[in-house]
């Protein structure tokens, strides 16, 4: 088979780690969850994200998630399983919001357009999936955050452009993994709509 | 907030950790991933899902399995997260695929068309996402089969009466989890459309 390089869309994720909420609402730091990075990273580089930003302002889960990345770009695992690796390939490390927007803006040449992502609506600013479908087909930039633990802090959302609307199933549950959240995104911005 | 009844839908998923394919396409029975279990099952619950079945014959793993869900259902994890039990609730445990399309057969008193999922086609029959959720909306049933490990054995395949087209992204990439490939499924099946 023909090895086909994926097409280039100017989108990148970042999984937040600080500033995102603990179950009484508090402003919490999570910590590292290895499947958080695999879901994600392989969701990413299947869609043709161009990166996958992990934020956190802590050292000790700095160096966890190097050495994670390390075993599946250069240890064991790259000879295990070399298709993790690709997909890690896309995973970098940032300190904080700050740090994430200035390297993202360098990258680009201009800031990208940043949504957040929540499973309600707390941002002033709903952007439709169809219209970040549109814009990104048109080549602009986008930067869609996810919170870990029990969501993103009000903080991240309104250093935001806007929101994604919250996925809604058939009811009033709307208790989806970041990893479920993450992929249903990327299907639903990036997917092939030809099914 | 009114608490609003889930519509019903006549669907079921498959969770089968047996037969299955290792790395290097041999049949193996694959083992318990807690993280499987919470993400499927709260996937399914967000968009109404009936039932999670859980498809191993190995009697440890059904034990770890009941253990798993006791802890969520009426352990401390009940009191720790009620949201975790409400989605673990859909779970059942079956021997194998016989034993499944038996219950799944009596309970809507009618036998589902069967699909199981793949990253290839390997199937005749290839069903269009679009079709079946115009035939959900009908009200036919359907029970959509995921493996784990590297996927489906072929004999599993070959037991459905057809199979959903792959989920491609960007390129030639596509090694999504169980758990991004079952929430992308379900959002493209039963998912709002008006975004």
């Amino acid at each position: 088979m023909v090895k086909q390089e994926a097409a280039k869309v100017r989108i990148d994720l970042a999984l937040i780690h600080y500033p995102v909420l603990n179950k009484n609402q508090e402003i919490i730091g999570s910590a590292v969850t290895n499947l958080d990075l695999h879901d994600i990273a392989r969701a990413a580089r299947t869609y043709g994200v161009d990166s996958l930003y992990v934020v956190t302002p802590y050292s000790d889960q700095q160096v966890l998630f190097r050495e994670l990345l390390d075993h599946w770009l250069k240890g064991h695992g790259a000879k295990y399983n070399s298709k993790r690796g690709e997909a890690l390939a896309l995973v970098h490390i940032c300190d904080d919001l700050g740090q994430l927007f200035a390297g993202v803006t360098g990258k680009w040449q201009q800031r990208p357009t940043v949504l957040a992502t929540c499973a309600r609506e707390r941002h002033s600013r709903i952007w439709p999936y169809g219209l970040v479908r549109q814009k990104l087909a048109k080549g602009e930039c986008f930067l869609i955050l996810f919170g870990t633990a029990w969501g993103l802090a009000q903080e991240a959302i309104e250093a935001a452009d806007g929101i994604l609307p919250p996925i809604n199933g058939m009811g009033d549950y709307n208790h989806l993994s970041v990893r479920s959240a993450a992929a249903i995104v990327l299907d639903r911005l990036l997917g092939d709509r030809e099914y």
